[in-house]
């Protein structure tokens, strides 16, 4: 019933505002013992940071992250982690225009007609600032599951652009980190850029797919029926500011499958099973199955343009309203290291209530424990 | 925390197995004094219950809903309601074989990895038999909206069934409960069963994409972050057996937009804002605006097909599989009434949790008091 | 926020009115291949059947538990185990009188203004009877104990009926069962049983303090700050009906101890630390200390008598009220295995939790790991 | 299954350890639309703070609280509001030996056994200095309940300190702020100075019991079986450090009442029902009554002492260990705004629940609407 907590066992109560003093996320439920300190965090906020290319906001925050509780000695205690980040770059005279009028596609006019009284300078709660104290949360989870967990791997990148899409057959996740749009395909990377300044220069924004890869996940993390992994999954990826789906495997392609198609057919390896395919996405009945579990989730575009666009004041006034600040053409680049966040995040509440029910055993197949 | 409970301030458990002798939903938070009966939630099951057409399984099951708590002199006490079906035709015969082995696709292999000890009897816990808890617990929320919410209709029906799409420019409501596929088009009805007759008779299964349209839901119900109205709603789709994806208005198509596009300006009519267009399927920030709530997701075909597929069994054998019993060759169609259900549970838990924040009050646009 | 749940991890719902067709407790979060069947939590129900001395209610309840979901072959599966007790003895005509009056005591005016619509036949879901379906969930939580902790032993017994108390130098669990206070000195229970009889036949009712004595629980269970153990043990004793108070170790008379009296000495014994005595009743910052943690608690007379007493009807008329009924003349004597099954839920819900967040690890003291 | 976690709708979180950089806590369920600034919370703060009198530890902090989120022109948002607090006067050189003994009567050493690493400076999260976290929430909560019930008053006093009781005829609450002891009675305000001078002075302390009368409550508050209010309110008083026993009402005496003793006799007057006695404490089956509620808890001697006791460092070797630091010598004191605190929470966090599910509609009595 907390509006603004996430998770289960490993749960994150994310506060703040775009122009408040600060914001932040508290954890409860880490571990204790783990090694942890804010310049490992840090590092996942560097990546989501603003204004560090010109295809994303010039808004220049050194987010730079603050732990207040919960580690000591640089081990965690078992206690709240509070995170604490400071807003610097706060002009608010850029967004005193939309205190009485409601941007189009922006929550401003939900948050009214909800509240009546809302922090309106820089979209407020409804920013997407807000996910930097995911992020910072995210960092926490990543640091605990490199303890449990440590063959895990989280990786999120860009797989549509626009009318731009990923080429698969080149994807090289070596590329990522070398461009700003976390793109596994360095070759094309000119192009996106290209295609993007001239959305920009069109006073418009795109919207843009991503898709999250997590490799190493053991079997047996998910619990039916109403704490599915994938279930969790779609929940964080939506919770996500402008998000509107989510897949898991084939995902909406599904529905044009056949079942001998879709199956994904089982052979028995050294180690376990070995699937032949992977139409599920890593996840049957709610629960890992071992292979990769591959989530994809759609961005809208920015709805901050400064194309003007029709709307009203609170006033009921018909107004044309331009947005101007300082905006992401495509909102979604830097949805990546927050999606990679949010997996991480519910993998180790999955992996934390499996101890709690399971002990962490797994059934045996043939004469071989399962991992 | 609890892995089989859905929902936050009107909350429900389901429990129970396919072949056990009884399923159910223990529901909780639901007002008091609200009219309601068997035969009221009744009507919901009997959309879902096998074995009404050639199109879905032949188990025979009459699914009839006891109410043995919470309701006296036909109205709502406040306290929980349990509803309770009983399994009548249960042919566990059937089933003996898959005790050991691993159906491709099912959930069987991760129960097993997971639990170690499992009830493989039709699925067990995993079966979609488990959805009519769901649609029993929609009915106790539908009787309470009605109440609540008197505008309120949600209507559910295919858009996608394998390579077949509904026409939108033939979109019919009327149409949806004189066919078998919940399809609002009464003109493709004998396309559709061609189609599925095919599918069947070549031992195989479908997918199919469904769609949950929720009018007359006032502005201002859902929470940011992380309850947002869409994060539960995903969730509560997602949470369904087999689907795979799960859209908001635009969804998946959002990546390839533009801001200018994708925005829904905004004019002022008599009785509040008039959105010109519904790209954000009616929620913005997580909270609704008025407009017509737009949920789309995606079933994968049916698992159990009599095609021989490779697995293994619990030994680690290598072995071909048919799987035999009565199976849906598209699982799709009976997860309509199931969308409604969950889409009906989710909208009275944000009715309920925004009665708690805000009082239901709303915040002014012009003169006016937004309902 | 769930009205009728109990626990974190290991949580049960009940469900049902006393005069209703069934009663019974839907639990969730047990870990799988436990050994459970109907017989072993029937053992727990009889200790609390009503109806077996003179000293107790007369309705004859069979009070037979069934396990309609969960477990599967002699072991739980792992999913949620449904516990069905069905009404046998209502005799509703009894009751008609109370649905227009509030009796003096009882939660009959409250849920009116409450609720508005209340099922009053024997005072409906506040009805004692609930607690049937604790204790059934309670044998549950036994049989996972027994597993995960064999060496625990939870017992409680009577330490105080009006007037008369404990002789504590007298103390002897063998006692218990053999007779029907609970009380562990058979040489008192001729003077408890005169006593009550006394009180009965003087149309009047008494009230009575219950002792719930775990042992074998080891250190580590409990968390801080607002999950400690004594917190829920607190919140489990206060929710069983007619409680007024709630001790752990000393309790109130901790109020007049000075901090010298109060320290619970430690000195090292071969397997761990020896305390020289347990003011603090087995729990130190709400977490387990490996001593026997001691709760007591207070349950008000019945308040149902047979003496006319002053009060209202829903028409605001004033009236004399005799509750006739069958009633116990001291609630408290049933409370005694309704607390047993409480505390067992608890130690169950946080072993639970303390395995999900630390794995079930302890600190060091000296060279010994601390079990 | 938050362990840092109080509460259902409104929810609080407090984070931060003793001698960290800050403490605080994060707020969420707040309704919106609130009065809400820095000086009114800090008013609470303010009867806490420690070094006010020579009762109290004389570490000096200015406990002054931040909000950080959720306060915007000074009214809530309906965002979280985060409190913080930063600490200003740690000596931790006091505490360097405590890093490896563990001190009779504390949480030493079962967070060393469940946790392996802890904040040892000052208890670190086990401190009593988390209670200005709880404070600083229970403001917020005064803030939103002067709102929406102008009527409710939260009172809390000592009643027993050691040896020395309140003189209940003698109760004046106006007496309340003058003293140390927030003792309601100022003519035995020397007495008790002159015994505790005595124990202070013994290298000793002694134990109390506090009471808390909430007036103005309206009835229907509390919800069946698991969410009862006074289930709630024990589960907050027990919460708080050194807490032993919460009673409600007649609390541990019930147990020696006969029932025609213990009922509250009912008249009906001009605007509801009338009681002729308050045994129930203000609440019958969970629910308020609308007469004033009573909880009254029990708090232990501090355990911190300079006499020396026998103890076990994390070694295994047995030392005497004498406290020294700076410590009150009746921890009970500074438990009275805690008390408050927690119980304008509880109270808050009903009175939100009953609006989810009733609407805050009551039944009537007669021709009367209850309020």
């Amino acid at each position: 019933m907390s509006f603004n907590t996430f998770g289960r066992v490993f749960r994150f109560t994310t506060w703040g505002e775009s122009h408040g003093p600060a914001l932040g996320a508290t954890v409860d439920g880490v571990p204790p013992g783990v090694a942890m300190d804010e310049a490992y965090i840090q590092q996942f906020l560097d990546r989501r940071r603003p204004g560090t290319s010109k295809h994303t906001t010039q808004r220049r925050e050194a987010d730079q992250v603050r732990i207040l509780s919960g580690v000591f000695e640089g081990r965690t205690t078992g206690t709240p982690i509070q995170l604490m980040i400071e807003n610097t770059d706060q002009r608010s005279k850029d967004y005193g225009e939309i205190a009485q009028a409601f941007r189009p596609g922006h929550a401003d006019i939900t948050y009214h007609l909800k509240y009546g009284h809302r922090d309106y300078r820089g979209g407020g709660r409804s920013s997407a600032r807000e996910t930097a104290a995911r992020v910072a949360a995210g960092g926490v989870a990543q640091a605990v599951l490199r303890d449990l967990l440590p063959d895990l791997r989280i990786t999120g990148y860009m797989v549509q652009m626009g009318t731009l899409h990923l080429d698969r057959a080149r994807f090289d996740p070596t590329a990522l980190d070398d461009n700003p749009f976390f793109l596994p395909d360095a070759a094309a990377v000119d192009r996106w850029s290209d295609y993007l300044d001239t959305i920009r220069k069109a006073q418009d924004s795109v919207g843009a797919a991503i898709e999250v890869l997590v490799e190493g996940c053991p079997p047996g993390l998910g619990a039916p029926v109403y704490a599915k992994l994938d279930t969790d999954l779609a929940a964080a990826m939506m919770s996500i500011n402008a998000v509107k789906a989510v897949e898991i495997g084939e995902g909406m392609a599904a529905a044009a499958l056949t079942g001998t198609d879709n199956a994904d057919e089982i052979r028995m390896g050294n180690d376990g099973p070995i699937y032949l395919s992977n139409h599920a996405g890593g996840i049957l009945g709610g629960i890992s199955t071992g292979q990769p579990i591959v989530v994809r989730f759609a961005v809208k575009p920015t709805s901050s343009i400064t194309t003007p666009r029709r709307t009203i004041d609170r006033h009921g006034q018909e107004i044309d309203l331009i947005t101007k600040g300082r905006h992401d053409p495509c909102v979604g680049i830097r949805a990546v290291p927050v999606a990679e966040a949010m997996a991480a995040c519910v993998i180790l509440d999955h992996l934390l209530m499996d101890r709690a029910q399971t002990g962490g055993q797994r059934g045996l197949i043939g004469e071989l424990p399962q991992n």
